[in-house]
């Protein structure tokens, strides 16, 4: 019976740390600084409503940099500081305009909005027939003839059935992201996207997209259509294929312009050369003020600092804040510092992003060797009271995801994600779309995993 | 090793049930069949937008009744009935008023509401200073003679840093339900309750209270003010202990008419005799449109039988759906059909319950036998792919509570709780504060449970 109980209880190791008070102490800290005397919520609410949405190059983007590096100056970290980088510079031009032609002279307006670094129209507009498709596939069933000349409209809803919302996107996203260089090919003129919806509303959501290897001349504008917008089309076309359709945007790529990542860090008591990054994107498109991507993940991280701070718990391990510029439409943030960080040979044992939204935290999404993802998850049990229970093997996230090493541990915040893509890249994106709790118990959450990885080592 | 390995088995046993592949599929076609095909956003919408708040013994309550028996027989159930029940009618009047007198002739209007069961005030109105309290202990230490003639002000918050809100709820509500009862017994004209809500905003939330055994003559008005009222109250009389305020409802207590649970069943093919029950309360509050309470409930649980005759599985035991009237100031239709089920020797194995809003689902709160809490927690990994992960011991709910016995199952739906209190008993409960998504997840999730209990048995 002794061996059965020792074996058990390695057993049951693998499930459950062991019971530390002074952990399950520190965790409560962490939790009832975020909830009853949270930063986070007011820093969005400045983020949100004063600066407003930022897009890379844009002034408001500037505000961003400004008002980032001035609220860490105030944590009293051990340093903060700007890393420059270039970034790209696309804006959305003075209108955007869509509508159906029903007969000769009738029309019906469209909401639709230019995806970020399309081309314009000309300036008096496209009017052509519509070739409604639901993938690449179908499209490049056609005769190229019978696509020529005309807009093609991508159609493919997210699926409803998937229970993680970002599943569905990446089901979907495709058509945004490279809709318009296979439709180019064709011979399309112009795209029409179903934004990245699961609601049926009138907001049409932006996103980035690419030419891929089109040259310049070959580029067709393309813009993303509300999903009432898109029933109401794809209904329209099925009454009437040869209905035409009307567009107007006139956005423009300019040169790349000087930005900045925004960096903090706390210097690490014992290992100052392990660095410890938690981090989310301060570029956000334009349509809303980009309250949940990722405002949320921006005050979030600077949060977890000065939570540190307030609960006087100075890490063993140097602990970085990243607010990374240019997430949306280029990456160059994310890409400069790794970059800058593998020119100094410096060591990232650890990554967390939070990018999904200021929802209620759910667990986290873990990138890291088979050993220390098991010893992550046997730490589930200090966060059971915080209702915290996923802690899944997966991506981390698509700026922190460029520190990967063979060893290192990244990860994702994982929110609850169902009303997500509600608001994604579209005008409802804003403060009020966030909850005060939801967005502090993900700080709090944040803070805990990081504690933990300092605490224990990995 | 062998000993061991049959050991470790039983010992998984208890932690996971085993594969099965017909309950996965099971799952899997309730949980598609909500998602895709779902009724319950379209059903609230028509309970939320169409009849509307329905507080007992109101026409709305009426009309809602009338629904809920037309849409049960659109589901081609076995049988559908109402079952009589006498309920309060508590009406809130045509005017609601207050204001703080600041000095004399200046005046700021407060948003206040009368709580549920309250009396009105004189025509005139009541004009008293306040003496503010954070609960019944410091209230009772007061002098009487200081207490006498005056309103008296509850002012203690909701806790935030406790992650279940509902907990939070419970340390509070003791003001708002037995607050007038104590207040007159200390000689008080009137009392202002902080509203029971986390946010700090312009809401006041009502909800029920009691004078206990106090006669007729004893009782004083008891009215909800906004938290940001209360702030603002409890600020200015920190800079004038003597302030006077102004208070004026017309409410009233009519005697008691005649409504209706409304019951529909589909009639087990193997065990008639053992019933299970989906339910939620068909009566709310008056000031919103009561979507989160409890028309989520009421939606979802016939949402539960509506997906079993989608799916076609036919329950081996009586399936039953109750629209509870009267949850909110009376409970009388749950003890009505727990008294009429006594009578006829009904035996009830399992009732559910869903009235905490119709939010994410996390898992479910369960009141039964060790055994049986065990057995139905040895089911989680069903449910770890739709992230449902809490199986509590603990409270099932106000409606099927009254069904309990020594050997059966009760359970509530457990949404996440963190917005909650946002919209509980305020204006603010209304459908556009529902997310059709997490909504259908709480229907597919109680489908779900039912199911597990029908097919596996226990």
């Amino acid at each position: 019976m002794k061996k059965i109980s020792i074996f058990l209880l390695l057993f049951c190791g693998v499930l459950n740390a062991q019971p530390n008070a002074e952990v399950d102490k520190q965790l409560k800290s962490i939790y009832s600084a975020a909830l009853l005397e949270g930063q986070s919520y007011s820093w969005l609410d400045h983020l949100s409503n004063q600066i407003g949405g930022r897009l890379s190059g844009s002034l408001n983007a500037e505000r961003a940099v400004e008002w980032g590096k001035e609220e860490l100056e105030t944590l009293g970290l051990d340093r903060v500081w700007l890393q420059p980088v270039m970034v790209p510079k696309w804006i959305r031009g003075t209108f955007e305009y869509a509508h159906i032609e029903t007969s000769p002279g009738n029309t019906v307006n469209m909401p639709i909005c230019a995806l970020g670094g399309s081309v314009a129209t000309p300036l008096t507009g496209i009017r052509a027939e519509v070739i409604e498709v639901i993938d690449f596939e179908e499209l490049q069933s056609l005769n190229k003839s019978d696509v020529s000349g005309k807009i093609v409209f991508f159609n493919r809803p997210m699926q409803a059935d998937l229970i993680n919302t970002f599943e569905s996107y990446s089901g979907c996203v495709d058509q945004r992201y490279s809709g318009a260089e296979v439709a180019a090919n064709m011979g399309a003129i112009a795209v029409i996207v179903r934004s990245v919806n699961l609601r049926l509303d009138d907001y049409p959501h932006t996103g980035s997209m690419s030419y891929g290897k089109l040259p310049l001349r070959k580029r067709i504008p393309a813009a993303a259509i509300s999903t009432n917008g898109a029933e109401l089309l794809s209904s329209m076309i099925s009454l009437n294929p040869k209905l035409r359709f009307y567009l107007k945007q006139n956005c423009k790529n300019l040169p790349d312009v000087q930005s900045y990542n925004v960096i903090g860090e706390i210097t690490g008591s014992e290992k100052p050369d392990e660095i410890m990054v938690v981090g989310g994107h301060l570029d956000s498109w334009d349509l809303g003020d980009g309250a949940h991507d990722d405002g949320a993940g921006v005050v979030q991280s600077m949060e977890v600092l000065r939570l540190f701070k307030k609960i006087n718990y100075q890490p063993k391990r140097t602990l970085r804040v990243v607010l990374f510029m240019n997430e949306e439409n280029g990456m160059r943030g994310a890409t400069k510092y790794a970059s800058v960080s593998r020119s100094k040979k410096e060591n990232h044992v650890f990554a967390l992003e939070s990018d999904a939204g200021g929802f209620s935290p759910r667990g986290f999404s873990i990138d890291t060797t088979p050993k220390k993802l098991a010893a992550i998850q046997s730490w589930g049990s200090y966060f059971e009271p915080y209702l915290i229970h996923m802690f899944v093997k997966g991506g981390s996230g698509a700026d922190v995801g460029h520190l990967k090493t063979d060893a290192n541990i990244l990860a994702g915040l994982r929110p609850d994600s169902q009303r997500y893509f509600d608001y994604h890249h579209a005008e409802s994106d804003t403060f009020e779309a966030i909850n005060k709790r939801e967005l502090e118990l993900g700080a709090a959450t944040m803070a805990s995993l990081v504690y933990l990885v300092d605490y224990f080592g990995l």
